[in-house]
This record gives structure tokens, sequence and C-alpha cells, in this order.
């Protein structure tokens, strides 16, 4: 398939098969696909949950509003913002690029002071609709991997995060839940998957300058 | 390349080859692959510019505090959000399907019903957020993309987006640019293409629940 026909085979899953589930390798490709999202100043400060356990994703399908994926799909992937996210994090990524690549202090000294202005500064709002966004980058990146990999799956914003939180214990670490992306395989008889895409032509969302 | 190859191979390029352009196949694919982006709802209210012309990119790298790659890139792309989004644009979108798929009115109004009181209750805040989240989904879609097509690319969250929606009418047009995708070829003495990936081991980003 060409990476259109990928594209165009992709879409929201509705009806997983619950009885198929992902190769370990696939999940371990998943999580280094995550881990490889490209951030904001290379800041990683999202987490990927990852979650296969059948009675607890059972449980949060309330907390979704009902939507089956979540229970149904292979696994479920959960993306996290920090509740706080200050000079700690900045000083732990800059002790990474110095032992990756061993750069000088000196060179890395004024990026980091001017990231730690940056950061600083930003009310709690901003920092997390800052966070917000990359979570959403790396949404767009592991929908695009999984469609390259003919793994389905299903995007999800709709469900109360403080909850899910609550169920995970995930507030007990520091996260707060964006995101939704549960992986696997479309059921055999999920209607949705032979639909037609509904998009607009390119002359209505492109413009040529 | 594997999967995980590709998006090892793919960086925030700091010099592209300012001589070597995209094939028109390459820039079609980009567009499709823009207009194929799973966003929020299926509505599409997202708007990519595609700009080729060096003098008009040139006047906007000052815009992007001097980054070289606006210009110097093949091409640039602009991910845009309305300034407006109302039932219009459901309106719209509910006809799209209709016309694709066939669906019977009594299937869609309920769907309808809900979206349209889901978005006419947003603030206007609350809009440019969610709209602004979908633009991040399209970055991290096109990142991707391009590194399965051997494109090099460098998302852009640095540039003043008022002057630039004034430098190419795109307030006229009802659109705010909020991220910026310069797309082409890498330099071949651009030094941060050789430099090691500093990312954070898997056990410092994944959670396994």
């Amino acid at each position: 398939m060409s990476t259109l026909q990928k594209l165009q085979w992709r879409y929201a899953t509705k009806k997983f098969d619950a009885n198929t589930v992902l190769s370990q390798d696939k999940i371990t490709l998943l999580k280094e696909a995550f881990n490889l999202t490209a951030l904001s100043y290379g800041l990683q400060t999202l987490k990927m949950v990852v979650i296969e356990d059948k009675a607890k994703r059972e449980k949060l399908v309330p907390i979704a509003y009902g939507q089956r994926q979540v229970a149904d799909a292979s696994h479920l992937l959960v993306l996290c913002i920090q509740s706080k996210i200050d000079e700690t994090d900045i000083n732990a990524h800059f002790n990474t690029i110095k032992s990756v690549r061993n750069t000088p202090d000196a060179i890395l000294e004024p990026f980091k002071a001017q990231l730690t202005g940056t950061i600083t500064k930003m009310t709690q709002i901003k920092k997390d609709n800052w966070a917000t966004n990359q979570a959403y980058i790396a949404l767009g990146n592991l929908m695009t991997v999984c469609a390259f990999e003919a793994i389905d799956s299903c995007p999800m914003e709709g469900f109360i995060p403080q909850k899910l939180d609550e169920a995970l214990g995930l507030d007990t670490l520091g996260l707060k839940s964006v995101l939704l992306l549960p992986v696997g395989y479309r059921a055999t008889d999920d209607m949705f998957a032979e639909l037609k895409k509904v998009r607009k032509p390119l002359s209505q969302t492109i413009i040529d300058l």
C-alpha cells in the first residue's frame, strides 16, 4: 500500500476485535514511536500509560461515556501531561543532552537559561495548554505510525480526565490524562470500516500562496 | 528502513538545501496527508497554506525570529485555524457526510444537534484552544508522513502569528496561523543531522499498568 492508501485505511475504529492482541513487538514499537515524537524544545514532559489488563479497562468504560473500544481493544494508550512542569524538568533535559552528546556547558547554558525563563514565566493554564498541545503531536504521530503498521486505533477526547486519573492512580503520580488511544485490530463486522471517508476536497482545505 | 529507523532518521532540520525542491507529487501527497488527518468530530476547520515562492518566504524570516528554514526549505507549510467556527461549519460538515455516504437525515440529525450544542457553547478561547489542538494532530501526522517519505521537516512554534497573518493576508481570509512546517531536504552540511537523538529511556516516559 502507498502512504496515502495507508492513511486512507486508517479510521476511528468503532468496534475492535476483543479476542486479538497486539504482539509484544508492536507494543514496544508504539512505545518507541511515542518516545520519538518531536516535542517543543525537545522537553519530554509527556508520559504514555499502556494498559492491557481487561478488568482494569472495563472500569474505565463508563468514564469514557460507554465507549467500548476502551475495553475491547488490545491495549489502551493514555497520553498524560505532568501536573507540574518546572526547572527540575529543564535540568534533567539538559543533563540528558550532556550525557548523550557530550555538549560543553558553555554551549548549553545560554539555551538552558532561555528555556528556564520561558517555562517559569508561563502561568499554570498556559503550561497546561502548551503541554496538552504536545500530547496532540504524539497522538498525530501515533495514529500515523499505527496506520503504517496496520494497527487500528481510535483517538478519544471524550472522557472525564479527573475520574480516569483517580481510577488509575495517575493523580498520585503527578499526571493528568488528556487523550486516549485504544489500539488493536478492527472487528470484522465494524460497519464503520467500510464507510467512505468524509473529507472536504483539497480546494477547500489547502491554500496555495 | 523500518518504521523506527524512519522515525530515528527524522530530526528538526536546522539547515535545508536551498537548491533542492520537492517534486509536485510529494507536495500533493503532503496536501492529501494533511487532508486525511483525523480531527475532532471529523470537523475540518483547519487550513494548510503552502508557499513555494522564495521572495514571499524571505519576508517571513524576521517574523520567525530569523529562522532561515522558512525561506531555505523547498516549501513552507502554515497550519491555520479559523478565527470563527460556528453552525456554518457544522452544516457544511453534515452536508458533506450526506453527499458522500447518503446517510439519512434521521440518523444524522441527532449527531448534528449534539455537535451544534457542543460547539456553540464554547467560549472563543475554548474554541481557539480546541482548534489549535487539532493543528497539532496535523503537525504530528505530517512530520511522521514526511519521515516515511524521506522528506525533511522542521516544526516551529516560534514566530509571531499576527505579523505572519498580516504579511500573508491570512487575517482577511478569517484565518489564524498556529504552526509552521518548512519541508524539503536537509543540507549536506547540517551538523544537527548527525547529532545523536536525545531521548529519555522508555522507563522514564512509559508507565505499564
